[in-house]
């Protein structure tokens, strides 16, 4: 893993432990596939979080530096780049005061493909209700390490997670979509969960899909599930908890239509 | 300002841009008013400490390491020690996995006093209902963080928040207590909220304080209002946004006891 870390538009060495993304998760972040040395979906991932350092107050250093950087770091292997965006260094105490952000680039290693046939655990972990942060990917995210975590105790690889009145809103690393009743289906996102890269285009590739609510019932009845991030794609849901999903032809002509538009995703 | 890392019972120079404190906000803090190269309130905050950490799975380091470490950071002055405790550093991912914890202390200025008389914003940032997480002084604080710009941003030093069904939980960095009709009056904590150490002790002296909902209107109704927390102690609130509050002898009553109970925080 490689690491560079900037201070506004200058590169520092260490990261302050008065950083607020530390003290607060006062900040943001971005995780890019990337692919032969190239971030084939950089746009999408700096557009969001212009939206999100808009929404925070967070001074964005600049885009053609950090790309670059970002570059510097890659190598010809398929693996995943980190963007971490905070509000950077202050005193003590909530009040967020302007300054230059810290933004972190790191390498990881891509994860392994998830265990085939995907099992998702429905995790008792609910996700907070906060519309001032919702669709956001800030900082703020023990809600989804503990549900994380509560899928590993039970075996699972990945989850389900529920807001306060029961409806589905996300898994604990990825959006959730399901085609039931002839139609595409995706939870609404304006009280919590992440707006993906990945959900955004694929809702740009389906003529037809409804935003709205999801309940337990009724992903349970569904012709095919599939969960999908900026990392891995699409990934077909096959069992949630001891219910299984049969699959259907929709999913494996979306995956096909998927795979031929963003062929970086077949990269190993 | 000085700071001491920790990698267990282990001290580091540096922290490493990938700990979860500041990749999810996976991890805990603590804020100590420091009196005279002592710490009065160690054990409370310790023992929050270790709920907190007992809730979150963090492996807590040595009390007796930590507690010399801090008395070794502070001076004869009034000051603030912050104590924050992270999952320590992982991989990418949200997985939780045992590690050593990251404990860091840092010493800080006393803030100053509130300007008087203190008078409160009500802030439009709501306050997420999370019970996972309710009570525990965790990292994940951008609701604060908003909460207190849009204090700043309005001319307020200070605000009170209300969940999202219009309930006051406390203010951006503080808990609140109401005296009405002959009673004192608290916030409920069970679903959002950080359970102080200056209400917990408070709520032992107060022999009679009921632990409910408070309503906007109950609020601007009340007799008395203040605010507390460690480092400053009672905060006597004399108005809430328009709405004068006159204040009342059974605060003044519970502001001697509380000096003579803790005299350090007469302590400049």
């Amino acid at each position: 893993m490689s690491t560079l870390i900037f201070r506004g538009n200058d590169r520092i060495q260490t990261l302050s432990p008065q950083d607020r993304g530390l003290m607060y998760g006062d900040g943001l972040f971005e995780t890019l596939r990337a692919s032969r040395g190239d971030l084939p979906w950089w746009r999408a991932h700096w557009r969001r979080l212009q939206s999100g350092a808009g929404r925070l107050g967070l001074t964005l250093p600049d885009e053609g530096m950090i790309h670059a950087a970002a570059q510097e770091l890659l190598d010809a292997r398929t693996q995943v780049l980190k963007i971490v965006l905070t509000r950077g260094e202050s005193g003590r105490g909530y009040l967020p005061v302007a300054g230059p952000a810290t933004c972190i680039l790191s390498t990881h290693p891509l994860p392994p493909p998830m265990a085939e046939p995907l099992r998702l655990h429905w995790c008792t972990t609910p996700i907070a209700q906060q519309p001032v942060l919702a669709g956001m990917k800030h900082l703020n995210r023990l809600e989804n390490v503990l549900a994380r975590g509560e899928c590993a105790d039970s075996g699972y690889a990945e989850g389900l997670m529920c807001d306060c009145d029961g409806h589905v809103v996300c898994a604990t690393a990825a959006n959730v979509f399901v085609y039931a009743g002839g139609q595409w289906h995706t939870p609404e996102l304006s009280q919590s969960g992440i707006a993906g890269i990945a959900r955004e285009h694929l809702l740009s590739m389906l003529e037809d899909v409804r935003i709205g609510t999801l309940t337990r019932a009724g992903m349970e009845a569904a012709d095919a599930v599939f969960l999908c991030n900026a990392v891995r794609g699409i990934m077909e849901v096959r069992r949630i908890g001891s219910v299984p999903i049969n699959g259907h032809a929709a999913l494996d002509a979306l995956q096909q239509r998927f795979l031929d538009t963003h062929p970086f995703f077949a990269d190993e």
